[in-house]
């Protein structure tokens, strides 16, 4: 069986996509996909409607207001101006029938993509586990991604 | 024989040159290499003299227009300054005797190397074919890219 | 044994903390590590306190003058706000006990990553090898990168 690992370090939405079609579209042919969510990639699986157990410090609360709260919340990389650019795409997509990055994470779990982030960035973040969307599997350290790089045929930094 | 894909996301002048760079070199030591253009990657092949033969949406327009048309329109991805910048690293790579991208991707397409274009990308920024340069081979989809990385000893997403 | 190849081309704060948490923690495990610094990747290699030897040209002076000069002074890819995002994330760093770039660089050294300096883009930027630290083992072209990576099974482009 083939193998992919993604790094998702990128917290951009035309990234996060890119991240997602070529995920997605190795484990529907039945590649067997790791994704590894770190620094701002860590974004992406944060959850808008969950909250935090355990109380914040200052910094932690100020990381996660200034960083975007969810998939629905990046904006690309390039041509954002202001959001028209972030929007000019979105709409773009729904005209052509792509999916949205939400449910392209919804995709990749059913199809069994297995979900990891990295415990150093959620610490230095100051995010907790709780506030993760439910496709999440595993807080794990840098040990285990290369772990999963070793027999992969595919390997990406994104 | 070794192997190398590399996926073409970005579109500033930088990276592209650091792609071409890499992918000429594995070519002309004998690898086998595919390069898969996807998202702003895909400016890089447009040909700023050809046209696109069926009409175009307003949408499509706005994105062409405001997109880089071709290898020569491409800017760095850090001290762009207002040109200056790219100017400077143009100049720079003329007097070091470094090939203009242009020039690269020539080389690359002489010494075999496998132009694929991304056609969910073409379709959201309603690029068409007519409007590619000639070195482009095919437009496909995420699943080629996967089949022709399976086997490669190098992938690399620039 | 495992073995990986990183090439270096982003001189970001962010990212270079990302390769060097892989290439040290893989170095850790026992893996044999390859770091290929080109482009503003080169950033890193630079040490402040260390002068050219051969006088350089105008273009070499603005190129070195434009550029952060060593790991103490690269910066944020995201958040940059005038350098309070990268002053929170050092700070956060040092309270998380993350260790410091500079560090990470020395630990890497310790643990037999080899760093390799591009040739080419060193030309281009008008660097000379007196400028750089000594944790830096070669000056290579783009070959001995393929060379090393044609046996890797983990090759990232960051």
């Amino acid at each position: 069986m083939s193998k992919a690992t993604i790094v998702l370090f990128s917290g951009d939405l035309d990234k996060a996509l890119a991240a997602f079609v070529i995920a997605t579209g190795a484990a529907a042919s039945g590649w067997d996909v790791v994704l590894f969510f770190t620094f701002w990639g860590i974004n992406l699986v944060r959850d808008p409607k969950k909250k935090a157990k355990k109380p914040k410090d200052m910094m932690s609360n100020m990381f996660g207001m200034m960083m975007p709260n969810g998939a629905d919340a990046l904006t690309l990389s390039k041509m954002h101006m202001a959001g028209m650019g972030t929007a000019m795409m979105k709409s773009r997509m729904k005209a052509k029938k792509v999916q949205p990055l939400k449910d392209m994470i919804k995709d990749a779990k059913e199809l069994g993509v297995k979900f990891l982030v990295c415990d150093m960035s959620m610490d230095i973040m100051g995010l907790q586990k709780s506030e993760f969307i439910k496709e999440v599997d595993e807080i794990v350290g840098v040990g285990t991604y290369l772990k999963e790089s070793k027999d992969a045929n595919l390997t990406l930094f994104i």
